[in-house]
Protein backbone atom coordinates (compact mmCIF):
# COMPACT_ATOMS: atom_id res chain seq x y z
CA UNK A 1 0.00 0.00 0.00
CA UNK A 2 1.11 3.47 -1.17
CA UNK A 3 0.57 7.23 -1.11
CA UNK A 4 -3.00 7.60 -3.12
CA UNK A 5 -2.95 11.00 -2.65
CA UNK A 6 -0.62 11.91 -5.47
CA UNK A 7 -3.12 10.32 -7.82
CA UNK A 8 -4.28 12.96 -10.89
CA UNK A 9 -5.76 10.60 -13.07
CA UNK A 10 -8.20 7.36 -12.82
CA UNK A 11 -7.69 5.07 -16.04
CA UNK A 12 -10.18 2.05 -16.44
CA UNK A 13 -10.01 -1.32 -17.79
CA UNK A 14 -13.74 -1.40 -20.00
CA UNK A 15 -14.10 -5.17 -20.93
CA UNK A 16 -15.77 -6.59 -17.73
CA UNK A 17 -14.51 -3.90 -14.99
CA UNK A 18 -16.79 -1.13 -16.35
CA UNK A 19 -19.27 -2.84 -18.94
CA UNK A 20 -20.78 -6.10 -18.11
CA UNK A 21 -20.13 -7.43 -22.00
CA UNK A 22 -21.57 -10.87 -21.57
CA UNK A 23 -24.70 -10.22 -20.45
CA UNK A 24 -25.34 -7.39 -22.83
CA UNK A 25 -24.20 -9.49 -26.11
CA UNK A 26 -26.24 -12.59 -25.09
CA UNK A 27 -29.18 -10.28 -24.66
CA UNK A 28 -28.48 -8.38 -27.60
CA UNK A 29 -27.81 -11.28 -30.11
CA UNK A 30 -30.73 -13.31 -28.86
CA UNK A 31 -33.40 -10.73 -29.27
CA UNK A 32 -32.16 -9.67 -32.49
CA UNK A 33 -31.59 -13.30 -34.16
CA UNK A 34 -35.42 -13.61 -32.88
CA UNK A 35 -36.70 -10.91 -35.45
CA UNK A 36 -33.71 -11.78 -37.73
CA UNK A 37 -34.42 -15.32 -38.36
CA UNK A 38 -30.84 -17.31 -37.18
CA UNK A 39 -30.88 -19.63 -34.99
CA UNK A 40 -27.27 -20.73 -32.79
CA UNK A 41 -26.05 -20.92 -29.29
CA UNK A 42 -25.57 -17.34 -28.60
CA UNK A 43 -23.85 -17.95 -25.02
CA UNK A 44 -21.24 -20.64 -26.79
CA UNK A 45 -20.88 -18.26 -29.05
CA UNK A 46 -19.81 -14.84 -27.15
CA UNK A 47 -17.71 -16.97 -24.39
CA UNK A 48 -15.87 -18.55 -27.49
CA UNK A 49 -15.41 -15.15 -29.38
CA UNK A 50 -14.20 -13.72 -25.79
CA UNK A 51 -12.09 -17.43 -25.60
CA UNK A 52 -10.61 -16.08 -28.44
CA UNK A 53 -9.27 -12.29 -27.62
CA UNK A 54 -6.05 -13.09 -26.29
CA UNK A 55 -4.96 -15.04 -28.58
CA UNK A 56 -6.15 -12.86 -31.43
CA UNK A 57 -3.81 -9.69 -29.58
CA UNK A 58 -0.75 -12.28 -29.20
CA UNK A 59 -0.82 -12.36 -33.33
CA UNK A 60 -0.53 -8.76 -33.84
CA UNK A 61 2.33 -8.77 -31.07
CA UNK A 62 3.98 -11.99 -32.99
CA UNK A 63 3.77 -10.11 -36.35
CA UNK A 64 4.79 -6.69 -35.78
CA UNK A 65 5.30 -6.47 -39.45
CA UNK A 66 1.41 -6.56 -40.30
CA UNK A 67 0.96 -3.38 -38.32
CA UNK A 68 -0.93 -2.88 -35.86
CA UNK A 69 -4.88 -4.47 -35.93
CA UNK A 70 -7.76 -2.60 -34.55
CA UNK A 71 -9.81 -4.60 -31.81
CA UNK A 72 -12.84 -4.27 -34.44
CA UNK A 73 -11.10 -5.80 -36.95
CA UNK A 74 -9.89 -8.70 -34.32
CA UNK A 75 -13.35 -9.43 -33.55
CA UNK A 76 -14.41 -9.48 -36.59
CA UNK A 77 -11.92 -11.77 -38.01
CA UNK A 78 -12.16 -13.97 -34.63
CA UNK A 79 -16.12 -14.25 -35.43
CA UNK A 80 -15.53 -15.02 -38.93
CA UNK A 81 -14.20 -18.58 -37.78
CA UNK A 82 -16.27 -19.21 -35.06
CA UNK A 83 -19.54 -18.87 -37.06
CA UNK A 84 -17.75 -21.66 -39.48
CA UNK A 85 -17.15 -23.62 -36.50
CA UNK A 86 -20.07 -23.38 -34.90
CA UNK A 87 -22.15 -23.82 -38.29
CA UNK A 88 -24.33 -21.03 -38.01
CA UNK A 89 -26.23 -20.44 -41.04
CA UNK A 90 -27.80 -17.62 -42.98
CA UNK A 91 -25.40 -15.18 -42.05
CA UNK A 92 -24.89 -12.14 -44.67
CA UNK A 93 -22.22 -9.37 -44.33
CA UNK A 94 -24.40 -7.21 -42.90
CA UNK A 95 -25.10 -9.33 -40.17
CA UNK A 96 -21.56 -9.90 -39.54
CA UNK A 97 -21.01 -5.91 -39.21
CA UNK A 98 -24.20 -5.92 -36.90
CA UNK A 99 -23.00 -9.00 -34.24
CA UNK A 100 -19.18 -7.03 -34.32
CA UNK A 101 -20.53 -3.69 -33.58
CA UNK A 102 -22.87 -5.42 -31.16
CA UNK A 103 -19.55 -4.97 -28.86
CA UNK A 104 -20.07 -1.35 -28.84
CA UNK A 105 -23.57 -1.78 -27.71
CA UNK A 106 -22.33 -2.94 -23.87
CA UNK A 107 -24.04 -2.02 -20.72
CA UNK A 108 -22.39 -0.53 -17.77
CA UNK A 109 -22.59 -2.55 -14.59
CA UNK A 110 -24.88 -0.67 -12.33
CA UNK A 111 -22.46 0.86 -9.75
CA UNK A 112 -20.34 2.30 -12.77
CA UNK A 113 -22.34 5.69 -14.24
CA UNK A 114 -22.29 6.91 -10.16
CA UNK A 115 -19.28 6.09 -9.22
CA UNK A 116 -17.37 6.84 -12.54
CA UNK A 117 -19.61 10.65 -11.61
CA UNK A 118 -18.48 10.74 -8.61
CA UNK A 119 -14.34 10.89 -9.47
CA UNK A 120 -14.55 12.52 -12.46
CA UNK A 121 -15.59 15.76 -9.74
CA UNK A 122 -12.01 15.58 -8.54
CA UNK A 123 -9.65 13.34 -11.03
CA UNK A 124 -9.57 13.02 -14.88
CA UNK A 125 -10.77 9.79 -15.66
CA UNK A 126 -10.20 7.48 -19.17
CA UNK A 127 -10.62 4.06 -20.03
CA UNK A 128 -7.24 2.58 -20.58
CA UNK A 129 -8.92 -0.36 -22.80
CA UNK A 130 -7.69 -2.61 -25.64
CA UNK A 131 -10.88 -1.44 -27.50
CA UNK A 132 -10.17 0.92 -30.45
CA UNK A 133 -11.00 4.73 -29.92
CA UNK A 134 -14.14 4.72 -32.09
CA UNK A 135 -15.61 1.62 -30.40
CA UNK A 136 -14.78 2.93 -26.60
CA UNK A 137 -16.46 6.31 -28.06
CA UNK A 138 -19.22 4.40 -29.43
CA UNK A 139 -19.63 2.20 -25.30
CA UNK A 140 -19.35 5.52 -23.87
CA UNK A 141 -22.36 7.11 -25.93
CA UNK A 142 -24.58 3.75 -25.77
CA UNK A 143 -23.68 3.55 -21.61
CA UNK A 144 -23.22 6.93 -20.57
CA UNK A 145 -19.88 6.75 -19.16
CA UNK A 146 -18.72 10.54 -18.63
CA UNK A 147 -14.96 10.26 -19.53
CA UNK A 148 -12.97 12.75 -19.71
CA UNK A 149 -10.99 11.46 -22.39
CA UNK A 150 -10.28 8.22 -24.37
CA UNK A 151 -7.40 6.36 -24.41
CA UNK A 152 -6.60 3.52 -25.91
CA UNK A 153 -4.16 0.35 -26.91
CA UNK A 154 -4.77 1.83 -30.52
CA UNK A 155 -3.06 5.26 -29.41
CA UNK A 156 0.11 3.38 -28.54
CA UNK A 157 -0.33 0.47 -31.12
CA UNK A 158 0.48 -1.66 -28.07
CA UNK A 159 -2.03 -4.00 -26.50
CA UNK A 160 -2.03 -4.41 -22.93
CA UNK A 161 -0.33 -5.62 -20.80
CA UNK A 162 2.45 -4.50 -23.07
CA UNK A 163 4.50 -1.37 -21.06
CA UNK A 164 4.11 1.13 -23.96
CA UNK A 165 -0.16 1.39 -23.17
CA UNK A 166 0.56 2.15 -19.46
CA UNK A 167 3.55 4.55 -19.99
CA UNK A 168 1.80 6.12 -23.05
CA UNK A 169 -1.04 6.93 -21.33
CA UNK A 170 0.83 8.36 -18.34
CA UNK A 171 2.83 10.79 -21.05
CA UNK A 172 -0.37 11.19 -22.84
CA UNK A 173 -1.89 13.24 -19.35
CA UNK A 174 1.91 14.53 -18.83
CA UNK A 175 1.83 12.79 -15.12
CA UNK A 176 4.63 10.66 -14.02
CA UNK A 177 3.39 6.83 -13.81
CA UNK A 178 2.76 7.19 -9.67
CA UNK A 179 -0.09 10.01 -10.34
CA UNK A 180 -2.12 7.47 -12.54
CA UNK A 181 -4.36 5.09 -11.00
CA UNK A 182 -5.00 1.96 -13.19
CA UNK A 183 -8.54 0.65 -12.47
CA UNK A 184 -9.59 -3.26 -13.33
CA UNK A 185 -11.32 -6.32 -11.89
CA UNK A 186 -8.53 -8.55 -13.11
CA UNK A 187 -5.34 -9.24 -11.39
CA UNK A 188 -2.97 -9.45 -14.53
CA UNK A 189 -3.86 -5.76 -15.78
CA UNK A 190 -3.36 -4.61 -12.38
CA UNK A 191 0.16 -6.29 -12.13
CA UNK A 192 1.90 -5.17 -15.39
CA UNK A 193 0.36 -1.54 -14.21
CA UNK A 194 2.24 -1.69 -11.19
CA UNK A 195 5.30 -2.57 -12.29
CA UNK A 196 5.18 -0.14 -14.35
CA UNK A 197 4.81 2.41 -11.64
CA UNK A 198 0.98 3.21 -12.07
CA UNK A 199 -1.44 3.10 -8.96
CA UNK A 200 -3.86 -0.19 -8.72
CA UNK A 201 -6.95 -0.24 -7.73
CA UNK A 202 -9.18 -3.35 -8.04
CA UNK A 203 -12.41 -4.25 -8.15
CA UNK A 204 -14.55 -7.76 -8.16
CA UNK A 205 -17.00 -8.67 -10.74
CA UNK A 206 -17.46 -11.71 -10.24
CA UNK A 207 -19.70 -12.89 -12.76
CA UNK A 208 -17.70 -10.86 -15.76
CA UNK A 209 -18.01 -14.35 -17.53
CA UNK A 210 -21.04 -16.18 -16.12
CA UNK A 211 -22.12 -17.91 -13.32
CA UNK A 212 -19.14 -20.30 -12.94
CA UNK A 213 -16.39 -17.55 -13.31
CA UNK A 214 -13.33 -19.25 -11.96
CA UNK A 215 -11.05 -16.13 -12.66
CA UNK A 216 -10.64 -13.04 -10.70
CA UNK A 217 -12.72 -13.59 -8.00
CA UNK A 218 -10.94 -11.59 -5.31
CA UNK A 219 -7.55 -9.48 -5.37
CA UNK A 220 -4.50 -11.49 -5.73
CA UNK A 221 -1.85 -8.72 -5.32
CA UNK A 222 -0.81 -5.81 -3.04
CA UNK A 223 -3.22 -3.10 -4.83
CA UNK A 224 -3.50 0.17 -3.42
CA UNK A 225 -7.30 -0.36 -3.29
CA UNK A 226 -9.62 -3.10 -2.99
CA UNK A 227 -13.05 -1.83 -3.23
CA UNK A 228 -16.50 -3.96 -4.22
CA UNK A 229 -17.55 -1.33 -6.79
CA UNK A 230 -16.60 1.87 -8.41
CA UNK A 231 -18.58 3.76 -5.09
CA UNK A 232 -16.01 1.98 -3.19
CA UNK A 233 -13.19 3.45 -5.01
CA UNK A 234 -14.62 7.05 -4.92
CA UNK A 235 -14.87 6.87 -0.90
CA UNK A 236 -11.30 5.73 -0.71
CA UNK A 237 -10.02 8.29 -3.19
CA UNK A 238 -12.12 11.34 -0.97
CA UNK A 239 -14.82 11.83 -3.42
CA UNK B 1 -22.79 23.29 -49.85
CA UNK B 2 -23.32 19.36 -49.53
CA UNK B 3 -25.00 16.71 -47.88
CA UNK B 4 -24.15 17.16 -44.01
CA UNK B 5 -26.58 14.92 -42.89
CA UNK B 6 -24.30 11.70 -42.95
CA UNK B 7 -21.87 13.52 -40.56
CA UNK B 8 -21.63 11.64 -37.41
CA UNK B 9 -19.12 13.56 -35.99
CA UNK B 10 -18.15 17.46 -35.15
CA UNK B 11 -14.33 17.88 -34.67
CA UNK B 12 -13.50 21.58 -32.93
CA UNK B 13 -10.52 23.66 -33.24
CA UNK B 14 -10.20 25.23 -29.77
CA UNK B 15 -8.08 28.34 -28.88
CA UNK B 16 -10.78 31.18 -30.41
CA UNK B 17 -13.12 28.90 -31.48
CA UNK B 18 -14.95 27.34 -28.15
CA UNK B 19 -12.92 29.35 -25.63
CA UNK B 20 -11.61 32.79 -25.59
CA UNK B 21 -7.57 32.56 -24.96
CA UNK B 22 -7.00 35.70 -24.85
CA UNK B 23 -9.34 37.50 -22.39
CA UNK B 24 -8.84 34.51 -20.40
CA UNK B 25 -4.98 35.20 -19.99
CA UNK B 26 -4.92 38.70 -19.73
CA UNK B 27 -7.61 38.42 -16.49
CA UNK B 28 -5.99 35.51 -14.84
CA UNK B 29 -2.30 37.01 -15.38
CA UNK B 30 -3.46 40.45 -14.55
CA UNK B 31 -5.27 39.19 -11.16
CA UNK B 32 -2.38 36.84 -10.55
CA UNK B 33 0.77 39.28 -10.81
CA UNK B 34 -1.14 42.22 -8.24
CA UNK B 35 -0.94 39.47 -5.71
CA UNK B 36 2.08 38.33 -7.05
CA UNK B 37 3.98 41.86 -7.25
CA UNK B 38 5.14 41.61 -10.87
CA UNK B 39 4.98 44.05 -13.20
CA UNK B 40 4.42 43.81 -16.88
CA UNK B 41 1.84 44.96 -19.91
CA UNK B 42 0.25 41.49 -19.65
CA UNK B 43 -2.02 42.75 -23.34
CA UNK B 44 0.83 43.04 -25.16
CA UNK B 45 2.59 39.64 -23.60
CA UNK B 46 -0.54 38.07 -24.34
CA UNK B 47 -0.84 39.01 -27.65
CA UNK B 48 2.94 38.51 -28.42
CA UNK B 49 2.50 35.09 -27.08
CA UNK B 50 0.39 33.98 -29.70
CA UNK B 51 1.48 35.84 -32.31
CA UNK B 52 4.40 33.24 -31.49
CA UNK B 53 2.50 30.52 -32.18
CA UNK B 54 2.52 29.71 -36.04
CA UNK B 55 6.28 30.32 -36.09
CA UNK B 56 6.91 27.86 -33.16
CA UNK B 57 4.73 24.96 -34.73
CA UNK B 58 6.73 26.00 -38.18
CA UNK B 59 9.87 25.23 -36.50
CA UNK B 60 8.65 21.76 -35.41
CA UNK B 61 8.00 21.04 -38.75
CA UNK B 62 11.26 22.04 -40.38
CA UNK B 63 13.10 19.66 -37.86
CA UNK B 64 11.59 16.49 -37.78
CA UNK B 65 14.73 15.23 -36.38
CA UNK B 66 14.07 16.70 -33.00
CA UNK B 67 11.20 14.82 -32.75
CA UNK B 68 7.77 16.32 -31.78
CA UNK B 69 7.28 18.94 -29.39
CA UNK B 70 4.12 19.34 -27.70
CA UNK B 71 2.40 22.90 -27.23
CA UNK B 72 2.58 23.32 -23.61
CA UNK B 73 6.42 23.21 -24.11
CA UNK B 74 6.67 25.29 -27.48
CA UNK B 75 4.31 27.60 -25.11
CA UNK B 76 7.28 28.01 -22.01
CA UNK B 77 9.87 28.38 -24.61
CA UNK B 78 8.07 31.06 -26.25
CA UNK B 79 7.13 32.74 -22.78
CA UNK B 80 10.72 32.44 -21.90
CA UNK B 81 11.70 34.71 -25.33
CA UNK B 82 8.91 36.97 -24.67
CA UNK B 83 9.74 37.98 -20.91
CA UNK B 84 13.50 38.48 -21.94
CA UNK B 85 12.45 41.03 -24.65
CA UNK B 86 10.14 42.40 -22.76
CA UNK B 87 12.24 42.67 -19.19
CA UNK B 88 9.83 41.29 -17.05
CA UNK B 89 11.51 41.47 -13.96
CA UNK B 90 11.15 38.62 -10.57
CA UNK B 91 10.14 35.54 -12.69
CA UNK B 92 10.44 32.68 -10.77
CA UNK B 93 10.56 28.82 -12.54
CA UNK B 94 7.30 28.03 -10.55
CA UNK B 95 6.17 31.50 -12.12
CA UNK B 96 7.12 30.55 -15.33
CA UNK B 97 5.36 27.46 -14.94
CA UNK B 98 2.08 28.92 -13.79
CA UNK B 99 2.20 31.33 -16.89
CA UNK B 100 2.52 28.92 -19.15
CA UNK B 101 -0.13 26.52 -16.98
CA UNK B 102 -2.81 30.03 -18.37
CA UNK B 103 -3.30 28.03 -21.38
CA UNK B 104 -4.96 25.24 -19.40
CA UNK B 105 -7.32 27.70 -17.51
CA UNK B 106 -9.12 29.03 -20.46
CA UNK B 107 -12.64 30.22 -20.24
CA UNK B 108 -15.62 29.21 -22.76
CA UNK B 109 -17.65 31.68 -25.25
CA UNK B 110 -21.09 32.36 -23.84
CA UNK B 111 -22.83 29.44 -26.48
CA UNK B 112 -20.10 27.17 -26.49
CA UNK B 113 -21.28 24.76 -23.15
CA UNK B 114 -24.97 24.60 -24.19
CA UNK B 115 -24.07 24.52 -28.10
CA UNK B 116 -22.04 21.39 -27.47
CA UNK B 117 -24.49 20.41 -25.13
CA UNK B 118 -27.13 19.80 -27.83
CA UNK B 119 -24.65 18.84 -30.14
CA UNK B 120 -23.24 15.37 -27.86
CA UNK B 121 -27.03 14.37 -27.80
CA UNK B 122 -26.42 13.12 -31.27
CA UNK B 123 -22.98 13.52 -32.81
CA UNK B 124 -19.75 12.25 -31.77
CA UNK B 125 -17.97 15.58 -30.33
CA UNK B 126 -14.31 16.22 -29.65
CA UNK B 127 -11.85 19.00 -30.16
CA UNK B 128 -9.06 18.50 -32.94
CA UNK B 129 -6.93 21.09 -31.79
CA UNK B 130 -3.26 21.53 -31.68
CA UNK B 131 -3.04 21.80 -28.16
CA UNK B 132 -1.67 18.68 -26.72
CA UNK B 133 -3.83 15.86 -24.62
CA UNK B 134 -3.49 16.64 -20.96
CA UNK B 135 -4.00 20.72 -22.20
CA UNK B 136 -7.27 19.93 -23.63
CA UNK B 137 -8.18 17.60 -21.09
CA UNK B 138 -7.38 19.98 -18.35
CA UNK B 139 -9.12 22.66 -20.51
CA UNK B 140 -12.21 20.73 -21.16
CA UNK B 141 -12.50 19.99 -17.20
CA UNK B 142 -12.05 23.57 -16.26
CA UNK B 143 -14.12 25.27 -19.03
CA UNK B 144 -17.12 22.29 -18.37
CA UNK B 145 -16.36 21.37 -22.47
CA UNK B 146 -18.44 18.30 -22.82
CA UNK B 147 -16.41 16.48 -25.29
CA UNK B 148 -16.90 12.31 -26.26
CA UNK B 149 -13.25 11.86 -26.48
CA UNK B 150 -10.07 14.27 -27.08
CA UNK B 151 -8.48 14.56 -30.74
CA UNK B 152 -4.84 16.43 -30.32
CA UNK B 153 -2.56 17.47 -32.81
CA UNK B 154 -0.15 15.04 -30.49
CA UNK B 155 -1.90 12.27 -31.40
CA UNK B 156 -0.67 12.44 -34.81
CA UNK B 157 2.54 14.19 -34.57
CA UNK B 158 1.80 16.97 -37.04
CA UNK B 159 -0.10 20.18 -36.22
CA UNK B 160 -2.98 21.14 -38.06
CA UNK B 161 -3.08 22.00 -40.81
CA UNK B 162 -0.96 19.43 -41.56
CA UNK B 163 -3.05 16.58 -43.68
CA UNK B 164 -2.41 13.92 -41.11
CA UNK B 165 -4.32 16.03 -38.73
CA UNK B 166 -7.73 15.88 -40.14
CA UNK B 167 -7.07 12.48 -41.56
CA UNK B 168 -6.14 11.00 -38.78
CA UNK B 169 -9.13 11.81 -36.74
CA UNK B 170 -11.40 10.35 -39.05
CA UNK B 171 -9.17 7.41 -39.04
CA UNK B 172 -9.73 7.14 -35.16
CA UNK B 173 -12.94 7.42 -35.31
CA UNK B 174 -13.28 4.82 -38.27
CA UNK B 175 -15.47 7.29 -39.94
CA UNK B 176 -15.06 8.71 -44.16
CA UNK B 177 -13.57 11.85 -44.02
CA UNK B 178 -16.86 13.14 -44.99
CA UNK B 179 -18.61 11.94 -41.96
CA UNK B 180 -16.72 14.31 -40.04
CA UNK B 181 -17.64 18.06 -39.55
CA UNK B 182 -14.59 20.60 -38.98
CA UNK B 183 -16.08 23.66 -36.92
CA UNK B 184 -13.64 26.66 -36.21
CA UNK B 185 -13.64 29.90 -36.02
CA UNK B 186 -10.40 30.60 -38.25
CA UNK B 187 -10.82 30.06 -42.27
CA UNK B 188 -7.42 28.87 -42.84
CA UNK B 189 -7.98 25.46 -40.79
CA UNK B 190 -11.70 24.44 -42.92
CA UNK B 191 -9.74 25.05 -46.19
CA UNK B 192 -7.12 22.26 -45.17
CA UNK B 193 -9.94 20.33 -43.89
CA UNK B 194 -12.17 20.95 -46.74
CA UNK B 195 -9.05 20.21 -49.46
CA UNK B 196 -9.07 16.47 -47.53
CA UNK B 197 -12.98 15.44 -47.14
CA UNK B 198 -14.21 17.08 -44.41
CA UNK B 199 -17.79 19.18 -43.70
CA UNK B 200 -17.05 22.23 -42.93
CA UNK B 201 -18.62 24.85 -40.12
CA UNK B 202 -17.28 28.47 -39.60
CA UNK B 203 -18.67 30.24 -36.58
CA UNK B 204 -17.49 33.69 -36.14
CA UNK B 205 -15.49 35.06 -33.19
CA UNK B 206 -14.67 38.67 -34.11
CA UNK B 207 -13.33 39.59 -30.89
CA UNK B 208 -11.01 36.62 -30.52
CA UNK B 209 -7.81 38.81 -31.41
CA UNK B 210 -9.08 42.03 -29.36
CA UNK B 211 -11.14 44.85 -30.08
CA UNK B 212 -9.53 45.55 -33.57
CA UNK B 213 -9.19 42.18 -35.19
CA UNK B 214 -9.19 42.38 -38.66
CA UNK B 215 -8.45 38.33 -39.89
CA UNK B 216 -11.76 36.08 -39.91
CA UNK B 217 -14.63 38.24 -39.06
CA UNK B 218 -16.62 36.72 -41.58
CA UNK B 219 -16.61 33.25 -43.70
CA UNK B 220 -14.55 33.37 -46.85
CA UNK B 221 -14.97 29.97 -48.35
CA UNK B 222 -17.84 27.55 -49.34
CA UNK B 223 -18.31 26.47 -46.05
CA UNK B 224 -21.15 23.72 -45.03
CA UNK B 225 -22.45 25.55 -42.60
CA UNK B 226 -21.73 29.30 -41.66
CA UNK B 227 -23.46 30.25 -38.05
CA UNK B 228 -23.06 33.38 -35.26
CA UNK B 229 -22.76 30.59 -32.67
CA UNK B 230 -22.82 27.04 -31.66
CA UNK B 231 -26.64 26.99 -31.05
CA UNK B 232 -26.73 28.23 -34.66
CA UNK B 233 -24.52 25.05 -35.72
CA UNK B 234 -26.92 22.83 -33.09
CA UNK B 235 -29.80 24.25 -35.50
CA UNK B 236 -28.38 23.49 -38.75
CA UNK B 237 -27.38 20.21 -37.77
CA UNK B 238 -30.89 18.80 -36.17
CA UNK B 239 -29.71 18.94 -32.42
Amino acid sequence: MSDIFAVKALVFDVFGTVVDWRSSLIADFTKWSQIRGIKADWTALVDGWRAAYTASMDEVRKHPERGYIILDRLHRQSLEKLVAQFSIQGLTDADLDYLTRGWHRLHAWPDSVAGLARLKTKYIISPLSNGNVALLTNIAKFAGLPWDLILSAELFEHYKPDPETYLGAARLLCLPPEQVMMVAAHNSDLKAAQEWGLKTAFVARPTEYGPLQKRDSKADGDWDIVAKDFGGIADRMGC
